[in-house]
């Protein structure tokens, strides 16, 4: 664990917050950091990642602590490192240390927490030795953060509805991961010409990411294949007609997150069908961005997206019809099978542990639409609210192959017109959107996502190329 | 899970292995992959590594299958991807493909283990959902692999006498990890005069494990502060005077693990003191793989460097006395407080999850002498064995201060001396060695390990600079 550039205002920020909870809730609340993950034997471990909630409370990614919030009140549980760490880990920060730092009223061991745990409500972690212990100190089953019942169900809320609009503090740190998310994505442009596989390019990108002592806040996205959503190979060889989509962010040192989505030609140049769809796809975004403002339906920014892209799909000839009844059939969803996006913050699906607690309105529920069920927010906007704006065009064959889309969209869908955009296999173009008091800030607006400005970094023509 | 890069001899080289597994043991063997382990939320999980005993036998990452063993016969267990997993994910390979690939006799789906795990034996494995399942098919406890039992230790013992020698296909994957390492340590050489903190250093080097499409076998250490064996923090800037200790492997898409430290001056140049301890550790690398082969006992290379080092300090002046009365009295310890190494293959420490079953030879146990204590292998050495040899010299606040020490030892450290000696902090020079029929080969033999060369590489005045 190490304690570095820490912010003199993270204790007043972390007063502040847990006052927030003390204003929702009227019992006390345990939250656990977690502990680290083995890889291939107990002491090769994954890095370790602190549990977000109890990162936004605690403000350190401290293993093996516990903090306990009460009416306002933070208690610190950690042990001192063991006699003889000192040797493997040097000298670490002790408990005092720690706790001044983070403006802790008390700083115990971890047994001490051991007759504390009565009434408490917490929040399942995802590291499972953790579970266990919570189970046991809180004298009550723990297992799944997805169905929360009773204290904790009640916890979960109030944690939702302090975490959903972030304070100076956590801007700051957002601000920090999308900054080095932008000079990552620009370093991928960059290095695009002398690459011969993807991994080449994650190289450039994640670099930039690990020199900055940050790490990737999910697996990043590299490919020629956009078309596969989540993909995560890296060795399929760059050639001159592909598209190259890059979803790669970073996540500072204190768990903040950035999500950046490009796609670039490889050549340097895209074809005029690939510029032609990511046109589509940049309108869409641009439009989406546009109606940001506190109030505005996020569901209502996703249908926005599904029509502007739609009306350009048209405009085409790929589709046929009216844009708005296109969409009203799902037909978008075809080209564009995912949300429009998602809440970003600790986590890049923020509070995604929680199941839809935090993406959804109280009484709201996934639909089953084709064209809405992956939508992960549904919530009016307000402001101080981080949200991703992603839209994209893939042709998936899984989709397009599809008998029953075939046979329900065979009138929508020019064919033959279609078959001459087959150098797009995916496009994404993904920024990160603070919702403001009055519009919309884009954390990520230093990167580029005009079609002639990221040629001109592929090509090495751009003057801020590299970051 | 990529398939590709396969090599056709793969089939017959898992066939082989089973048969020699067979010839040990004549019960049943069912060896479960594992499954992802969720970061921060389920979705979000780390890199997926599969467990190196399926590795070993089944020769594929494959998420979430299993491999029954059973008189030289292999069975395949895993579902075919679920339909609109290729949205998600493409394409994958199906499961028939899969057994095709590895020389699996019959392939069935994951619920077909159901009724097969009666008298079968097996490995907890790391993950923990998948040891609840392991656990369940075999119709017992499954815990830890630290205190096997039964038909259980029984295949433990005979895994480890089949990865104790690696084969023509582990060798070949083992070189690879070990030409990507070799060429990372370059990178990471030449990218220091232009760096400001070690992050950067480590980005220059993981940059290129990623780019071939690697992983690090274990997390980097990249530092400054050496003297902290298992130092983990990135952030300290690089300053003239320092060196730089770098621990970084690769390792390969199948699991073949590197290994290999190089510790250099962030100036381009040692000072005089650094140059003499630099020289004295690697005296004691070069002398400890000069006597590797066949027979010889590893814990004698071991106490060789030890005698090696102590010589060395008493040529310096920190010592006085005799080297070998002050490796019986553990002196050498005080700067060089771990083993000379370990075994290396899947794992960097290779079956350490078996904990000391693969270090140590039957009947052996740890000593506990703090000259020998942390030996991690204590066997004789045969051919195809590949171990590390990673002697070293740290001066470590925690054990130099330690009033115990201070007594013991003070008419052996002449303390005025060691003071002009402060500019080392920590050196470690780390090769991953071969036993061959008649003596060895260095497999990272490429990295040069001499104080001039690596002056050179710093300075970027060699010609293979950047690897």
């Amino acid at each position: 664990m190490q304690i570095h550039h820490i912010s003199h205002t993270l204790s007043d920020t972390l007063r502040h917050r847990r006052q927030k909870l003390a204003q929702l809730i009227d019992f006390p609340v345990i939250l656990w950091s977690g502990s680290s993950s083995p890889r291939n034997f107990r002491a090769n471990t994954y890095p370790f990642r602190a549990s977000s909630h109890f990162l936004y409370f605690a403000g350190l990614p401290l293993h093996n602590a516990a903090i306990r919030l009460e009416a306002g009140k933070l208690e610190l549980f950690i042990d001192d490192p063991e006699p003889g760490s000192a040797l493997w880990h040097g000298e670490m920060p002790k408990r005092e240390e720690i706790a001044a730092k983070i403006g802790a009223d008390t700083a115990r061991t971890l047994s001490e927490l051991k007759h504390r745990g009565h009434g408490a409500a917490s929040i399942p972690v995802q590291n499972y030795r953790t579970s266990l212990v919570q189970s046991q100190i809180l004298h009550r089953e723990i297992s799944s953060p997805y169905d929360l019942e009773g204290l904790d169900l009640e916890l979960a809320k109030a944690i939702v509805s302090l975490r959903l609009t972030h304070d100076g503090e956590a801007l700051a740190e957002l601000r920090q991961a999308a900054a080095v998310s932008v000079a990552a994505h620009k370093a991928g442009m960059v290095a695009t010409p002398k690459a011969k596989q993807e991994a080449e390019v994650r190289a450039a990108m994640e670099g930039v990411i690990i020199a900055q002592n940050m790490t990737t806040s999910y697996n990043s996205i590299v490919t020629v294949h956009g078309e596969v959503l989540h993909n995560e190979a890296y060795h399929h060889p760059l050639q001159p007609g592909d598209l190259l989509l890059a979803d790669v962010g970073a996540e500072t040192e204190m768990g903040w997150a950035a999500d950046i989505t490009r796609t670039w030609p490889v050549s340097g140049k895209f074809s005029p069908t690939q510029r032609d769809i990511y046109n589509v796809v940049l309108a869409a975004h641009d439009a989406c961005i546009a109606t940001i403002r506190p109030g505005v339906e996020y569901r209502d920014i996703h249908l926005l997206a599904a029509t502007v892209i739609a009306e350009g799909l048209v405009d085409l000839g790929i589709f046929q019809g009216n844009p708005q009844d296109l969409v009203e059939l799902d037909a978008h969803a075809l080209f564009f099978p995912h949300g429009i996006g998602h809440l970003l913050g600790l986590d890049v699906h923020d509070m995604e542990d929680l199941g839809d607690l935090a993406g959804y309105e109280d009484d709201r529920t996934r639909s089953d639409r084709f064209g809405l069920s992956y939508l992960r927010l549904n919530r009016p906007l307000s402001p101080g609210m981080l949200v991703t704006i992603e839209p994209g065009f893939y042709q998936v064959p899984a989709i397009l192959n599809d008998p029953q889309n075939r046979a329900k969209y065979q009138n929508i869908i020019n064919w033959e017109r279609l078959s001459q955009f087959a150098d797009v296999r995916g496009i994404r173009i993904e920024d990160d959107v603070l919702v403001t008091t009055n519009g919309s800030e884009i954390l990520t607006a230093a990167l580029p996502n005009d079609a002639d400005t990221i040629e001109a970094l592929v090509n090495n023509l751009d003057e801020e190329a590299g970051g």
